[in-house]
């Protein structure tokens, strides 16, 4: 059966508890990795090279840039920032399902890309329990905590373009749930074309 | 989240397991149920209607089809067989997922029918293990054995029409993958259109 690994695209809004459920994900399921981002700026205190970001010239991200050697990219606060498929391509080889964590536009970018890929989104339960979630933390002002709300409306609304949702109510069945949709797209038999040749 | 059920469409070569596998998944899944053909032909002894087939005139059932009230259907010896969709609908609509097991033609007409169904092949690991399961029953001569052999190549070679294929080389695992499936195709961003509108 198939033995490369998927390209995963998942997004969801600030709240619904994306790393949360990465990071147990991962916990459980050591042949998943996170993609790195590779970036213009420069490496901040106890940032590490190939672990937080690629760090990388303005020049060298032209050049992958212009020879279609990134998946998305996009320029913020004068720093670029994009996704290196080289290194995704070698790991999913390897058989690991590669997660990018990423926001709904770079999502849209990779999915016209790399149509082979399983988007997930993320959702809250509600709307009032993200509401609530983002006030627990504590760390935004009433300002910002509307601003995420209204962004967060927005980014929800683009759900129905991903390929499955999950509602992160309790953190386990979500990350069972998460598990079990890579399990079944290895199913896909477009992903198994190697194999039932072979049979035949 | 989604509460209608799936339509599932099962097909798989003679010797794959596809009772074995629906059996077991049935007794584990409470929410399963399977279709139930019509057919032309009077009950046999032992046969109840509406668990084994429903039992239905000739002119009743050209009716049905004349009204587009059958998923798919056939002829054969003179007998016509076929798949009624308004209690697959009942089903659905109660929230159970009905499975369809059906040769690869029935089951071309009803993705046709019904795009929104899933479709699962069931292979074996090998032909020569194929082949030993079906020398192994004792029930069929060498000529027969041939013959279903060389059918189930022309069904495998449809596999890829499939959303899915699973490998019964062990019973257990390829049940849990069945199970997966069903639970996975239920987090499909589509079928949670009212959820997502819901929250917004």
């Amino acid at each position: 059966m198939s033995s490369k690994g998927l390209l995963i695209v998942f997004s969801g809004p600030s709240g619904a508890g994306k790393d949360t459920v990465l990071k147990s994900l991962m916990e459980r399921e050591p042949g998943v990795r996170l993609s790195v981002s590779a970036t213009t700026r420069g490496p901040r205190e106890g940032e590490q090279d190939g672990r937080d970001y690629y760090f990388i010239s303005r020049e060298r991200f032209d050049q992958l840039v212009a020879e279609d050697k990134m998946l998305e990219h996009a320029e913020y606060c004068g720093n670029c920032y994009g996704t290196p498929s080289e290194p995704i391509e070698a790991w999913t080889q390897e058989g690991c399902d590669v997660i990018l964590e990423i926001e709904v536009q770079g999502g849209a970018q990779i999915k016209k890309k790399r149509p082979d890929c399983v988007s997930i989104f993320i959702l809250p339960p509600s709307l009032e329990v993200l509401e609530h979630r983002l006030r627990r933390r504590g760390t935004d002002s009433e300002e910002a905590i509307q601003k995420r709300l209204a962004a967060a409306k927005g980014e929800i609304a683009q759900a129905l373009q991903y390929d499955y949702v999950i509602v992160n109510d309790d953190l386990e069945p979500a990350v069972e749930q998460m598990a079990e949709i890579l399990r079944s797209e290895k199913q896909k038999s477009i992903r198994n074309k190697d194999f039932i040749e072979r049979m035949l």
